[in-house]
């Protein structure tokens, strides 16, 4: 009887550059991985195909395709709702591409599409911090940008089309940096990796202030780090602003959302030492008198290569809920 | 039989100044109303006693306190998870105040409370254009402050605490003005009645542009509209910029929670006719792209002197549901 139950799901993380696919079980642990080049794929219907033969070879190898319950994928710009990925900006396929549905006619497992924030922000109430909180917040500071989630009432508040959560797209300088998105002075060209460097860039370009990153060459998040670990006073100062203009946004984010915890996920955690206290400073001093001794500011204890698809594995235990596309 | 069933409920917002009693009933007509000037009871327990006396007034003369179902009320500051008013900065009364308990005890009904904000949009969900809507926003802007909140899955999104919605306080310039909630530039310090004087009063200072507003003595906000009326070019850029900072305060909140629409409300509107189009403009502009095509913004069809008791009456329906504390 016992193998008559499906006890593994597919969570699968698709970025621009490398797609990941991985069996889960029902703890959470990652029974095995596979990974291919999403650029290797400039045709939707090629990709799919892909999939679907890893997802065979991947549960051949482990138990067999009769073990495997459902799929979830994380994707950016993805939509619960609909089940496709809506004119992504830095994906080869472009408009509307009904993903979900095309990898389930494929493979004929059930498949749910979610957007990655949203998808990281499942991973995170059932496998993380969150776990037990009806509100959270979570944030992810990529390297180019910056993505975000959030629960209400113990569920990912989508809004009315699958896009809320957007706080890497708030503007925060109408006069500011150009975005990819067409607008100026969006959050994510402040406080992603790139964002972080280019304010680095501005610094050395507009002051005459000694600093180590002046030798550095090409500047790399790394260096950045390094060199305000030595002190370097120009390096601590591009920290301290990152830090603070964080800070205020992740405050306002708060003041409206009102909720248990902020967690703080994403690659730039791994550099960022000297962004946190400056960070935590103006959270604090930023927030509505009235949630500021309650809200807690966490960084998520799940680490960022398993995050995506733990995530994706979460949506797929969950597709009964989250397929309701045709 | 029919005398059984009790048909009305008691509508009450609580303010600085005033407050309002109403008695409404399933269709939202509202049947009755009074008044007390919150001001003359310095100690709540006074107040109480007097609204249980109004209540019972107004009661007796339209079908007797046996045809009152329920008591809701809207306040400042209030919290509908714990029933009390907490640290509201211009009440008179201090501290953490029981004040639905204490009426529910005094008066013998169910009573709920709720933050003036999230009470508006329940008003809104079943009277207003929000009927039908899972996810919208509501800002009021008013006298002296911008009260918001939200709506999740058909619910007020209250927060873990009970304050969500506070777009009011959220910074929009950190040296910006000082702010009765002890921080500098929150919103409602530029877009409420009196952010908008200061701003006029500002520009008059650091300019010497002919303005019809310089022979106006003590500036109004009706004064600032008729005299854009007239054309007044300082007039009109003070609504100008009005309209600017909220268009993108709007936007940067509508991105984050994805709603169907972002009703506005509050006794600002009634004076605004030069504010709009440029708010309009900087919303739509402002918005995160996949979803510009999408929100609506939109006016509320109640008018400003029914909307809290209406409100309050629909809390009184739920009371069931919002009185949880003991």
């Amino acid at each position: 009887m016992e193998n008559e139950i499906k006890t593994k799901v597919v969570g699968i993380n698709v970025t621009s550059s490398v797609t990941l696919i991985a069996l889960v079980d029902i703890r959470g642990n990652i029974l095995a991985k596979d990974t291919l080049k999403t650029t290797d794929y400039p045709n939707v219907n090629g990709f799919v195909e892909a999939l679907a033969e890893h997802i065979m070879l991947l549960s051949e190898a482990n138990g067999g395709y009769q073990t495997i319950r459902s799929v979830g994928i994380s994707a950016p710009s993805a939509n619960f709702v609909t089940g496709c990925i809506e004119n992504a900006g830095n994906m080869p396929w472009k408009g509307i591409i009904p993903l979900a549905a095309m990898l389930r006619d494929s493979i004929g497992l059930a498949v749910a599409l979610g957007n990655d924030a949203h998808v990281s922000a499942l991973g995170e109430s059932v496998y993380g911090y969150a776990h037990g909180m009806n509100t959270f917040i979570i944030v992810t500071l990529g390297r180019k940008g910056v993505g975000s989630g959030f629960f209400a009432y113990g569920q990912p508040h989508l809004g009315a089309d699958g896009f809320a959560g957007e706080i890497g797209h708030c503007c925060i300088d109408v006069n500011g940096r150009p975005c990819n998105c067409g607008r100026k002075g969006c959050l994510e060209r402040y406080v992603s990796i790139q964002g972080i460097l280019q304010t680095a860039r501005e610094m050395l370009e507009q002051t005459d202030h000694p600093s180590l990153l002046r030798s550095a060459g090409e500047l790399t998040i790394e260096q950045l780090k390094t060199c305000a670990d030595h002190g370097d006073e120009l390096a601590r100062e591009v920290w301290n602003v990152a830090g603070t203009t964080l800070g205020i946004s992740l405050a306002n984010y708060a003041t409206v959302v009102n909720p248990e915890a902020v967690i703080l996920t994403g690659e730039l955690l791994e550099h960022a030492k000297w962004m946190m206290a400056p960070m935590e400073k103006s959270f604090y001093d930023s927030l509505f008198h009235n949630i500021r001794s309650t809200i807690r500011l966490l960084v998520s204890p799940i680490n960022n290569s398993d995050r995506d698809v733990l995530g994706a594995s979460v949506l797929a235990w969950k597709v009964k809920e989250y397929s309701l596309f045709k």
